[in-house]
Parts: C-alpha cells; sequence; structure tokens
C-alpha cells in the first residue's frame, strides 16, 4: 500500500501488520516487542517525566523533520529537569491517505534520533482519522529519565547574582519553519536547530551540579522562557543584548519579517542560570561541545523589578522584555 | 472568549492564563503546579508505561466523552499489567474555533476521572491548529504505573488450562459510539461502559496474585485480543458463545447493523486468564465489585490450533474467531 488507509488504526489484523511492518522495523527494541498493554520499566529514585504534542507544519524542514522534532523536544524537556533521559512513548495520529514513504520517512527519522538520543522508544499507540478530519500527521511523545542531580534544576531556583547563559543562537528553528512554510528564501540557508541536548546536558551537569536553572526556549523563545523563570523565582533578569548570539540569515530575515528573534523558538538551545562563582566552569564545559561551540553569557539575575525581563540596548537603554503576547507563528513544533 | 483562539498555543501569555484558567483549575496538583519543563516523581521498582491518543467522535457520547475516555483508556492499559497507576499526562491538540464550554466540560470531566482513579496529571502539553487542521479535539494521556505483582501478568503468559474470564458485558462502548454519531436509537438505550479498571483489578490482584495475564479488549474488541494472547502465549483459546456476557440492546442493534459485539470496543471491561484452580477465587473477586457484576467464565486455555481462538456455537458446532481483518468503525477511541 502507498497511502495509510483507516484500517490501519482498527486494532486489527491491518493494525498490527502496519506497526511490524513500520514501527517495529525501525523503532523496535526488546521492551517494545512485547506488545502488552503497557511497558514494564525499572526505574531507580526520582524522575522527571514530560509530554509535547508535535503538529509543526511543514512535516519536513531544513534541519529536521515531525519525527527528529517529537524526539529531541520531549527528551530536552526531560533533561532540562537534570536527568538522563531513557524511554519514550509514541502516540501518532494520520491521517487517511498519508503517503506511506513520507511516514517511513518520519519513523525512520524518530528511530534514529532516540538512538543519537540514548532512549528506547517503549510503548506506542496509532489512530488513523478519515481525511480531512487531521493534517497529514501529529506525534505525542513522553519521555522519562532519571534524575541525576539533587536538587533539580528548576525555574524556582534562579537567585540574585546568578548569572544567565545560553548554548548558541536564537530563533533558528521559528525561522527555518516559516521560511520554508511560506516559500521565503534568504541570502543565506536558515536551518533548524533541532537536536537532543541530553548529552551536553550531562557534560555541563558532571562538570557544574550546582546548576539553578536549566530550560529550552522553544514556543516563544527566549524572552518568554525567561520571563516564566523570573515569575518562578520571583527574581529579575537582566540581559545584554549585544551579547545575545543571532545568525546572521536570522537577524537579517527576522528584519525583513518585522519578527524578533528572541521570541522565536528553538529546538535544540538551552539556557541555564548558574551561581556567579561557577559561571566559567558552565561556560567553559558547554562550548566543550560542538552543540554549544556558539555559547555567551547573555545577563544576570537582579533584584530589580521581580518577575520582569530586562533588555539593555547597545546604546545603554533598558527596556522592559514581555512575555509573548498573542501568536506569532502557529504550528511551530 | 468563547472560543479556543491560536493564541492559546502559542507558549506566550495567552497561553499561560489560558492554562492557568481551564487546567490547572481542574486538573491541578502540587506537582502540575510547578510548571517546569517536566515533572519530578517518586517512583520505586518496576513500573508500567503505556500511552494512548483519543479521537472519538463524537467527542460527548451516553457515558461518557473524550476527556473521562482519555484517562479510563491508559488508566485501564497500565492497570492491566498489574500496576497501580499513579501518575498521567495530557496533551491536548485543538482546532481553532473549538467552543470554550465544550472544552471546559472535557478538562472537568478529565478532572473527575483522574481523582476517581485515583491519579494525579503532572505534565500537560497544549497545541492549536488552525481551523480545519483537526476535528475539534484531540487527546493524548500517558500514564505510569507501580507494579504490584511478580511476576506482572502478560498476554505471554497464559498456559494450557487456564480459565478465561471476562468482567462484564461486550460491546457496549463500540455500540454507543456508533449509534450516538449515526443518530440511530434502539429501543433501549445503549451506554459507553467508560470507566476505571484500577480498582477492581487491584481487587483481584490482592485476592489471586497469580493472574496470568490481564487485557481490556478495546479496539478490535475480545475477539482480537484474544488472538492476540493467543499468538503470544502459543497457545489455543477456546470460548462457549453462549457463556459470553451481551447486553440485549447490544445484541439487537448489532444484529439491525451486521456488526459483531466480539469485535466492538469495550472501555470498562477486562478479561482475565487464571490458573483453573484459581478461577474461582478470581470469579468471586470480580463480582463482588460493582464494575464485575456481570462476569462470567467464558472458555479455556487448550493446546489445539495454537496461536487461534475457536468458538463454541450453542448447536455445538465450532468455527474460528479470527483477529479483525479492516475496520469496523473509525475514531471509536
Amino acid at each position: 500500500m502507498d497511502k495509510v488507509l483507516l484500517d490501519y488504526g482498527s486494532g486489527g489484523r491491518a493494525s498490527h501488520r502496519f506497526v511490524a511492518d513500520l514501527f517495529f522495523k525501525y523503532l523496535g527494541n526488546d521492551i517494545l516487542a512485547r506488545m502488552d498493554d503497557a511497558a514494564v520499566l525499572s526505574l531507580t529514585g526520582p524522575v522527571a517525566m514530560s509530554t509535547d504534542s508535535f503538529v509543526v507544519d511543514p512535516i519536513f524542514f531544513p534541519g529536521g523533520d515531525i519525527g527528529s522534532l517529537a524526539v529531541h523536544g520531549t527528551v530536552n524537556d526531560v533533561a532540562m529537569m537534570g536527568a538522563r533521559p531513557l524511554f519514550l512513548t509514541c502516540g501518532f495520529i494520520l491521517e487517511e491517505g498519508l503517503p506511506m514513504d513520507d511516514l517511513a520517512r518520519i519513523v525512520a527519522s524518530m528511530g534514529q534520533a532516540a538512538r543519537e538520543a540514548g532512549v528506547r522508544i517503549v510503548a506506542g499507540d496509532t489512530k488513523v482519522v478519515p481525511r480531512g478530519a487531521a493534517d497529514k500527521i501529529f506525534i505525542n511523545t513522553t519521555g522519562i529519565g532519571e534524575i541525576m542531580v539533587d536538587p533539580a534544576p528548576s525555574g524556582h531556583r534562579a537567585a540574585v547574582g546568578d548569572v544567565v547563559i545560553v548554548s548558541g543562537s536564537m530563533g533558528d528553528h521559528g525561522l527555518a519553519i516559516l521560511s520554508t512554510r511560506e516559500g521565503l528564501s534568504f541570502e543565506a540557508p536558515v536551518v533548524s536547530d533541532s537536536a537532543c541536548l541530553a548529552g551536553i546536558v550531562g557534560k555541563l551537569l558532571a562538570a557544574v551540579p550546582g546548576v539553578h536553572a536549566l530550560r529550552d526556549p522553544t514556543r516563544g523563545g527566549l524572552a518568554t522562557t525567561l520571563n516564566e523563570i523570573a515569575g518562578q523565582s520571583n527574581v529579575g533578569i537582566e540581559l545584554t543584548q549585544a551579547d545575545i548570539p543571532i545568525h546572521p540569515a536570522v537577524a537579517g530575515g527576522c528584519a525583513v519579517l518585522g519578527l524578533d528573534p528572541l521570541y522565536l523558538a528553538n529546538e535544540g538551545k538551552f539556557l541555564c542560570i548558574v551561581p556567579e562563582d561557577q559561571a566559567q566552569a558552565a561556560q567553559a564545559a558547554i562550548t566543550a561541545h560542538p552543540l554549544g561551540a556558539g555559547a555567551k553569557v547573555i545577563g544576570r539575575v537582579v533584584a530589580d523589578h521581580p518577575g520582569k525581563v530586562a533588555l539593555v540596548t547597545p546604546l545603554g537603554g533598558k527596556r522592559l522584555l514581555g512575555m509573548l503576547e498573542g501568536e506569532q507563528l502557529p504550528r511551530i513544533c
């Protein structure tokens, strides 16, 4: 068959063949292969659990696709709690008529991303809805991992005097999706940064276990994520605009389109908030990893304006950087 | 606002307000309230993990709605591994324009179902897609629970001589959805059996820890589920048709529509396969619970026809009961 049929979601023989041919082939492991109602896992101590549904449009984009993004997105959320991601479940909602080649490419990409991230896909579910009831494919992933540090990093732990570091340039994923969807092209290609952050975060925590907060600035971008942390910890955050790394192509594209890269989603970057005396060690650990080569100290936690984020502009002015108000870009992840 | 807007899925201020007003109100607890990228949970020993996406149409039906169904479905899958369900994540995909009243009713129903099941919703995600890109609302739930018995029940453990028990009448959910969707009415109303099975399964396992297999016959119905177990354990299963409980209204509706209730989904029933010398104790434990009042011994595990399920008809004939072939009813759960 060259297209997804309603039969494939029935739970009957057609679904079983479909699951065996596709999901076991690309995602299989000994736990998934048992095919019971739930996977049996062995976990010890405190664990982190996170869920995300992915509805990105288009499903293929420069730097990734909905499959690898669905793995990276959830693995990264688990990693942000100072945890080593171990297990992932995936739930597919497929539109009748989705080309099988597209689906196979997506599932293969998920399998590769999972192997690279060191996680096993231990349970799954497939629903097929009639044509027009969904747009091509939606994927939910839920991840679980063992927390490596105590206390775990949290948005509630930012403290006055702490330093804010980002692992690289901001806005790449958001602009890559938008420009692909709208058929825009810029002088230099804009590529999503979609990547698994578990490895680099593991290195960081091994060097600096006392990291106060870790967060990946996805939907809403850096500005929204820092506003969340400022609110959770009831502190102010002050950023130096000139220090925030932004690819020239992203800066240029945003200028043309009237977008602010500080509100665009990232899918392979994180920010960390660390005590001042550990900032140098943290930056060294991050920049030593290929995914953190462009890391920068971009600001600090202050006692002023608790709950708010301020940006010091190149001319020395200061303005508040609010949370994203409405929706810049639907279906960005 | 009386309808879901794209802004609510942005990750920005509008999403935060939306999440606070709706999800925290109905689903809130101390873990969810921390609003970090992942929930921090404490688990010990072997755990069971399961995921399901719910795309049922219509979203409200006699006996439940997509919200309570999403809780019951996943909690039940976890319970079928002999586990006590503890934590649930939920991922919402909402269509722009969904009436807020409908969403609030669904989320309130999820909250009530979770409280009744004794599980906490510890992480969530909301995506909003433009009108036409999804049909009203899809919900993924992923659940985790601590396994109470060792070894855990599994479809691989059915053994020749074992007895097959079902906890009540077959096909209610499937026919309730179909008749609501198609606007059919029968003499007696047909109501979904959607319910949380964790309590009754806990009682069963306390009385009979040696249960070999537990399964809730959802998509594909009793026939498909037993075929799966026959295949996993490489045994035959023989059922006595006259002993399989079916509501007269369901039997009548199926006769009119040309459907077989043994292939229709159930959402509040389970089957167990137990050693013969423990069958009486198992049946007593099940029937003592309100959700198991209609439990029956319906067959046994045999050495004949391994991997297949046979049905002994009231006239004494025997026919093979295959797995569901195609799709009887899309969007049944």
